[in-house]
């Protein structure tokens, strides 16, 4: 049987994972613009920045002038994105503006966590256990733990469920020693692997595990998927998501081969909406911001419901003649 | 509880669709290659033209030496669309390489059918029972009765679940008077409604009404749902889909904007494949044809696992080293 939630939490993170990704240039003008589009949208949290190595990710090198310039609506928790500690220092200086929010992550393939910050699980749980600490030391509280590559890796190809339980569990241990119970679990499909049924075996196995704990989803559409991945989520009773507007980070074509998007924000809303589950988000509103994105970046985005419209306009029930 | 299938049949209409809608032009040779590399992909149904009036359908004018040139290759079973006896009478010709089937068909709202065919629900009724009539003069067999708009419509808005058992029923009515009785209801979603729960209380209603019949989904991806739609008609129990080639037919962006592509063929035997449902297709096969289509219509297509790529290359066993 079903086990559909009445009410999901969207977390949209177009703004950071689109300027990171997008060749641009785009100015700080229009990324703000961006920011306090999607503000009035009735999101309620919006990952807007990132604050890493300019060098490395020149689309962020303006981070600190984007979190200056947007206009911070009441109710609406802007958060950013850090890697290290020089991020999180640069993050402390808008906390008049950003929540500060503490994670911890792990992944399930040894293979990927080696290539992608060059160290194996052994090392990652004291890097996790130092991390909690570094928090701890700017009052940033630890509520996350995230596990990337949970749906299959490309170095080690399908994963076992069980393999998703054992690794968090690690990260979960060293956060209750630390004294920072975790009450997220974010569940990452990193390399588009999944499909409906492995999202249900993996979350029923975590939710087995972990009854009490919050599963999130954070899936991308790389094999076209995604949409139907939500729904195997919401099946499953998970009511936290990740998403980009537009399906920003993404791009349906050659220009940016590769780019594996996150689930596009206003196709789950349409999703959500079209199974009486309530998001807070006005689709229609939303429609136009996916718009603006796609008029920002200077190219079609992948997302579906922007280009074929809503429904809102056929449902109105007909005025009398 | 679910209810999936173990194998799945897939019908591809992109040739039809897709060089009916391109604005082309489209050589006759191309699309000739397009069907001969599509015939060895492991498809076992494949639509390979349209004869309809080549003044409105351009794109069709060559149907004749589309179906002369293709090679037909044992097992594959080819078929052409036609929409009156004209049409009938083009394809009577090509008996050696097509296998002609006759269908009846309804609309589930009346509005839809009197802007699309300017008839209502009781003249298409005697329509019906003549086409029917047309069939047994040419010796066709009808064993398939297709209702469109049956998820909702831009005219009449939502579409109760009853009514498309309503409208079925009708025709199926007229098709035993005249002793051709259906095998399968063909569920369209033509103008692109259709969210998941809807696919399973439109496929449980009309499943508990005709428990003996096959259902076949026609699906559009106009809202990103197309994948999680058939996913939801899986859940059903549904094995029957027709499909697009890459998705062609739709368009990703604004050239074709408002093209309403099938499901994409080799998206949907991705997920199957993913669920261990068989479909006698050989997935990569399929993705090199889709690729093949690109090229042939000169612009992207919205195939999503096309531009991915598969995952069999990291699905393979390592050899010991």
């Amino acid at each position: 049987m079903s086990d559909m939630p009445t009410k999901v939490d969207i977390q949209e993170e177009g703004p950071r994972e689109g300027f990171q990704i997008e060749p641009g240039p785009i100015s700080t003008e229009r990324k703000i613009e961006l920011i306090d589009a999607l503000s009035e949208t009735g999101l309620q949290k919006i990952q807007v920045a990132s604050f890493v190595n300019p060098k490395r990710v020149p689309g962020w090198a303006d981070a600190d002038d984007v979190i200056r310039g947007f206009k911070a609506k009441e109710g609406v928790v802007y958060h950013a994105l850090w890697l290290n500690e020089k991020g999180i220092e640069r993050a402390m200086q808008h906390s008049d503006r950003l929540t500060h929010m503490g994670s911890i992550s792990t992944t399930a393939s040894e293979t990927f966590m080696k290539h992608n910050t060059n160290r194996g699980f052994e090392i990652n749980r004291e890097v996790q256990r130092g991390q909690i600490k570094l928090y701890k030391k700017y009052d940033i509280p630890v509520r996350r733990a995230s596990i990337m590559t949970a749906f299959g890796c490309n170095f080690e190809g399908e994963i076992a469920p069980q393999l998703v339980v054992d690794r968090l569990k690690e990260i979960l241990d060293i956060a209750d020693e630390e004294g920072t119970p975790i009450e997220i679990l974010s569940i990452a499909d990193t390399m588009g692997w999944a499909a409906p049924n492995g999202i249900k075996q993996v979350v029923g196995k975590v939710r087995e595990t972990w009854p009490d704990k919050r599963i999130c989803l954070h899936l991308h559409d790389t094999r076209g998927m995604g949409v139907a991945n939500v729904y195997a989520g919401l099946e499953m009773g998970v009511d936290l998501f990740d998403s980009s507007v537009a399906g920003l980070g993404g791009c349906p074509f050659a220009a940016l081969k590769g780019a594996a998007g996150n689930v596009c924000t206003e196709d789950i809303v349409f999703l959500c909406n079209e199974h009486g589950i309530e998001t807070g988000i006005d689709l229609d509103a939303l429609i136009e911001v996916a718009r603006l994105a796609e008029d920002i970046v200077g190219h079609p985005l992948p997302g579906s419901i922007m280009h074929a419209g809503s429904l809102s306009q056929y449902k109105v029930p007909q005025a009398a003649e």
